[in-house]
């Protein structure tokens, strides 16, 4: 009987184990956002289906706009000692996060299987967060990327110039690891950005912040702007910043209010000889010190200099996307952010 | 040692019991679209992030549009024949499967917890697709819907004048299921569409069944047309279809390819009140009808008569919202696709 038992259980148990993503929740919801009204416009008939029955659209009226997207997952057995929220770039969404391009685990997966909480999000303007009517609510127009640009900007090839549709002419960066067999896919990841929606963005995630922190964040690229103003705006409550190649920094009247939050910071290869580059790094660098001499930590983690080399500005999605999530992983652990 | 063994074995698997959503994998990709080419504009120079580097950009080019996103998600233990691939309706995205604007489980988790490998998606124009540059390549203006717009279009509210902000003064269908309290968050999961892109959205939706089908379409609202149409071109993909609520058909000439697909069709309450829905029904069976005649087979379930009252346009939030998913995985089950 007993044998019996053992035999059942541990077949189970074995089925138990093949699952490589057990979660006790996952789910969504929309935060933050603010209501508008517009008057003065039209009322339209719009057929909304070919051969469907025709509905008045009156455009005048109350909107709810500039809230935006979070997508969470809870594991079975959580590790992380916080939940981990996880901010894209611009131009980009939660996707920047999941599968790569070339179809391989992206750090979503990568930190659920850690034992992380995670929240992914998609900020105002992009995604499923939706948009607003411009320039009514949004001001200015939006900005389109062409399939050259990010290979170009974003230290995939060698700078202007490098791109082309046949990868055998494509001038990649020696050595890289962006996986340009999906540099197609990857471009389908871009969606029109505007410039002039800062502000509804950091307010749509200080509500976020408010809703579902204490916290880690994990920011990478605009969203470093985002991440350290949030974490000024709510000290108590972002315990810790990952700052993904920042492309913005914190407001530098408040570095105080960073000095209880410990900051890592994550470069990848190429950065001297692109054009702007060792700008963004020294400007970021500069604000660190001024949080360190307010009584904070920081630690900048060069790739190239722990023998990590290759990686672009989409280090998510280069082919040693977990090796560079490993040293994140390490640097929580350090943290105490682990258990 | 045997009896550690068994207490062992047995807590181990109670852990393993208690993760309500067990995934052997999960992931995202993008698939369909074309490139455009765009020329003639100016170049731009454009500060991304305040403080940040200028970069130049030329809007001239090359552009990849009208790819669609999905997220899959594959059950440790798989029940579903096939897999299955829920498709949102007009101006929202695959946000309408996920967790309800009140907070509850929606359809997505239920599917998956059933068993089935779900893809859940975002069309071309909207959410994690993205959408291209108007008029250059999408025609014509995008359309945005006031607060009460669904309210008192998606039969929430007993029709035009039935909305109000507060909640109190609502004229809510009598005996709604609908979770008023989550009102604002379903207004948040609204995003602009358009009405001039129903081929681009039906050639990457059959990209998509290209690309991971055979398969089970589950369709509302906007997408009726669109489930329907793309099984009319892929008969020997498109296994099983369920039309919750569709606003739009199939191509009347060519119902005989719909003669091997198994039809559910499934309308909730307060229709024939309604100034639309028993117009947009009407032409629906008129459809099925044709698809009868041609050799095929379809149900039509009005919920109110099999005793499931108060559903609006959006049953998939509906506070019963599982007793109608109840209803479509039963369905399922008969026509043999539940293993």
């Amino acid at each position: 009987m007993k044998k019996i038992l053992v035999i059942a259980a541990m077949a189970a148990l074995a089925g138990c184990a093949q699952a490589p993503i057990a979660l006790k929740d996952m789910g969504s919801f929309h935060v933050g956002g603010r209501e508008v009204t517009i008057s003065g416009k039209p009322v339209k008939e719009v057929t909304f289906t070919p051969g469907g029955v025709p509905a008045k659209v009156d455009p005048n009226g109350v909107y709810m706009v500039e809230s935006m997207y979070v997508q969470y997952f809870v594991p079975q057995n959580e590790h992380g000692a916080l939940p981990l929220l996880m901010w894209h770039g611009g131009g980009l969404t939660g996707v920047t996060y999941e599968t790569t391009p070339d179809g391989r685990e992206g750090w979503l997966n990568y930190f659920i299987k850690k034992g992380w909480t995670v929240y992914n999000s998609d900020a105002v303007e992009r995604g499923r967060a939706g948009w607003a009517m411009y320039p009514d609510v949004f001001k200015g127009e939006p900005v389109f990327l062409t399939t050259e640009n990010p290979f170009e900007r974003f230290r995939i090839g060698a700078g202007p110039g490098s791109y082309s549709k046949d990868p055998a002419k494509m001038k990649l960066n020696p050595g890289s690891q962006f996986p340009v067999e999906g540099y197609d896919n990857f471009t389908k990841q871009n969606v029109p950005r505007w410039t002039t929606t800062d502000d509804a963005i950091i307010a749509a995630y200080i509500a976020l912040v408010d809703k579902v922190c204490p916290c880690v964040v994990l920011v990478h690229s605009q969203a470093g702007q985002f991440g350290q103003k949030v974490a000024q705006a709510r000290p108590d409550k972002v315990k810790a910043l990952v700052l993904v190649e920042p492309a913005g920094l914190g407001d530098p009247k408040l570095v105080d209010k960073l000095k209880d939050t410990p900051i890592l910071t994550v470069f990848g290869d190429f950065i001297e000889q692109d054009s702007r580059w060792p700008l963004i790094r020294a400007n970021e660098l500069k604000f660190l010190e001024q949080v360190r001499t307010a009584g904070g930590r920081y630690e900048v983690v060069n790739l190239p200099q722990i023998g990590i080399r290759g990686n672009s500005h989409m280090m998510m999605m280069d082919k040693n996307n977990l090796q560079v999530a490993d040293v994140i992983q390490g640097w929580l652990e350090k943290q105490g952010l682990y258990k």
